[in-house]
């Protein structure tokens, strides 16, 4: 980033945030009104999540009822869940009415179950049956994103009865770029852009203009697999059908970034053992209690790294020196264990791998492991040789560390591709079961070849 | 992931890639046309990514000309490169020719200097131009991933008027969803969605349904702030201005979705120290030299790591068993280290950590491992005191713990915000640099407090 680069999505400055805070002091509404009015949901939702318990809920008072719901789904689940709590079941079915089905139904389902059938029974008749219809889908699934706001249209309308049809449900939907073809019973049949509604004239049919070649997906299509679909063949929504091929919703591209942000929090968070939604937690009790399990897990692993040296001890005890050497074993068989894994489990996210490629991928790593293994080897050896004044020890030091390396090679890539084989998801091999593996293995490795041969050669 | 789901993203199947490469043996030019024809461009391109060098030109040869760009531009780095290296300067400009300005100028930029001037010398005039216009900005700028192929009216136009000129420039634009407007100086006053085209009649002026308050960038922002804009507003695109706000280009929200993987794969090979677009490299010895400089730090950090055991040799002649916890102290430091960074740089990327809260964030960070190394300190603690029948020992290897942690904590949140701070990819705090300094200060600070206690208690 250059020196002189805007930062354009800082556009809450300390200064608005004081301002603002002074003037819920003074209690001036007005005031606060003409200023948040003014700006973006997004901003908005910015700012609240700036300022403290008491000072979020003044300025929710001033946005409800119309603006409350855009700002309420912008901002982050702890702080949003915290309003919600202090919200009165009246405001807030007035907010879930207000919201996009696919929000309302995000909104609904995170609340407590009393509270949820509560919401549910006081909101009108239509957005109940609506939040109904999609609470039963997973939450990561086609069913689980979509929104039931889209525009579908039969083969013979033509393009005018299509934008009448969209006039009817503007206020429903706003944002919209393609409209579906849908035959008698339901079945999705077509496509037609929004664009080319546009150009074509009215009268025409929409079966003569529609695409009938589209990328769909099913209820229960995993969300990252929509993901790739909208990567692939870069898509701006796509049409939800259900068993039977009847259109029932719609995922939009926008949806879609949050999905894959979502899979990469994901993938993060199995890596370092990170709890979802961390980043905006400000308890440090709930961070650390997210955060032991893998600590833990790391801790029991390494208590074995402890046992396996304490049954080497009494080679400890002929030189010392070999423990200088740990360090570097654990830290080389963890790292090259982690490239591999980490270049399997994006590429498998991505797609960018192919499960057709996938034995291909082993064998590479192997031999990408073996030049890395001979290469670091070389250089342990050198440096045992010269420290230690020892050369046979350097070479089996070397020889050592590349099968630490060699198997930490194949670890990495073997376990997530059988984890993505068994439908696991393949980011837990970058956790702490995999890399306390590694230590647990490179150091038995290591001190076995060390004890061997100062069982030849001293004894 | 669901037994039953459906893997739609992998429409290609081996049957059909057999079929294909027996169909090229025969050289059966008709029937792989009418299979290529059928087949989506990106899954066209996933199927030459299947096939050796020879088949890949055969097919690629098939496609020539309209066809062929539109595959191009999905195909992997390396293997497009490789087929751009055979083909001939004619099919190459006829490519270019046929591509929208931001591929055609990312194309021409990754050619060698001689190849990049022919091509642009041989091509049309109007498409040179764009490539001219368009190479001088970084590739990580607005400038960089804009296109120029955009709709601008002024305000006074009417709707009508803003259709014909959509009309005009159809071909060249295939997916337009807002148009903008310009002053006489040609300078952004204004944005119109499609759907309002649509929906309001065709004499009324733009001026009269034209947002005002639009959201834009400058050519030289950085294509990360950029993401996040269109993150936080859910944009479907947004216009590039110049230093005079003059309107001069495009993104679309599927160059974002572009964007945004590659600050993620940048983060995760910084992460891991693999280089760019290893997934789709072949060589091992390709990828042992992108990942060996990674590994080489590594193995100097732990070289230093391997002299401070050095140091304390003595004390480990004392107790043996000493060097049972160097796996422990190492892992415990490094993990908490990177969680701590991992969160920082993810929060950093995606905007939910906000620029104005880091100091909050330090503090958080340092209760979190306060609470983390009082937990793991104790359980540390307690299996020194019974393995090593030693409670005093315990009590000061727990402290020990404790302190590692602590730093591990400040340094995985420190040193991101740092690099943020001071204009480098925070994403470097979860590489070598960071892990090794966490296993020296660790194995160092926890032989101090040995050691101390040894002097204290055996001499």
């Amino acid at each position: 980033m250059s020196e002189e680069e805007k930062r354009p999505s800082e556009t809450l400055s300390e200064e608005l945030i004081e301002r603002i805070k002074n003037l819920i002091k003074e209690g001036n509404k007005k005031e606060l009104k003409s200023i948040i009015d003014s700006m973006k949901p997004a901003d908005v939702a910015d700012l609240i999540e700036h300022l403290d318990s008491e000072e979020r809920m003044f300025i929710f008072k001033i946005l409800e009822p119309e603006g409350a719901g855009e700002v309420l789904v912008e901002i982050e689940p702890p702080i949003q869940e915290s309003i919600i709590e202090k919200m009165d079941d009246e405001s807030l079915s007035e907010i879930v009415e207000s919201l996009d089905s696919d929000d309302a139904v995000d909104l609904v389902s995170h609340l407590p179950e009393e509270r949820a059938k509560q919401i549910i029974e006081s909101v009108e008749k239509d957005v109940s049956e609506e939040i109904k219809k999609l609470l039963p889908y997973p939450e990561d699934t086609a069913g689980g994103i979509m929104a039931l706001e889209f525009v579908a249209v039969k083969a013979d309308a033509t393009i005018k009865d299509a934008i009448e049809e969209i006039k009817k449900k503007k206020d429903e939907i706003e944002d919209l770029y393609n409209i579906w073809v849908v035959d008698n019973e339901g079945k999705l049949v077509g496509a037609v852009s929004v664009i080319d509604l546009l150009l074509e004239p009215p009268e025409k049919k929409i079966k003569e203009i529609m695409n009938r070649d589209i990328v769909y997906v099913d209820v229960y299509t995993d969300q990252e697999e929509v993901a790739k679909l909208f990567k692939k063949y870069d898509l701006i929504s796509i049409p939800v059908v259900d068993e039977e091929k009847r259109l029932v919703g719609r995922i939009t591209y926008d949806d879609i970034i949050d999905v894959i942000e979502e899979e990469v929090d994901e993938d993060m968070e199995l890596m370092a053992g990170i709890v979802d939604q961390e980043i905006a937690e400000t308890s440090p009790f709930k961070i650390s209690k997210a955060r032991l399990p893998w600590l833990i897990v790391s801790f029991i692993g390494e208590l074995i790294s402890a046992m396996v040296i304490h049954r080497f001890e009494s080679s400890i005890q002929k030189v010392i020196a070999l423990s200088f050497f740990f360090p570097i074993i654990m830290a080389l068989g963890g790292a090259t264990s982690q490239q591999a894994a980490i270049i399997v489990v994006r590429g498998l996210a991505t797609g960018d791998i192919s499960v057709l490629s996938l034995g291909k991928r082993v064998l590479l790593e192997i031999k990408s492991s073996l030049i890395i293994g001979i290469t670091l080897g070389i250089m342990l050896g050198t440096v045992v040789s010269l420290w230690l004044s020892n050369l046979h020890l350097g070479i089996v030091v070397a020889c050592a560390l590349i099968i630490v390396i060699l198997i930490a090679g194949f670890i990495g890539t073997s376990i997530p591709i059988a984890l993505y084989r068994v439908n696991i998801d393949p980011a837990y091999a970058t956790g702490p079961f995999v890399s306390t593996t590694n230590d647990i293995l490179g150091l038995f490795i290591y001190l076995s070849f060390v004890t061997w041969f100062l069982s030849t050669h001293y004894v």
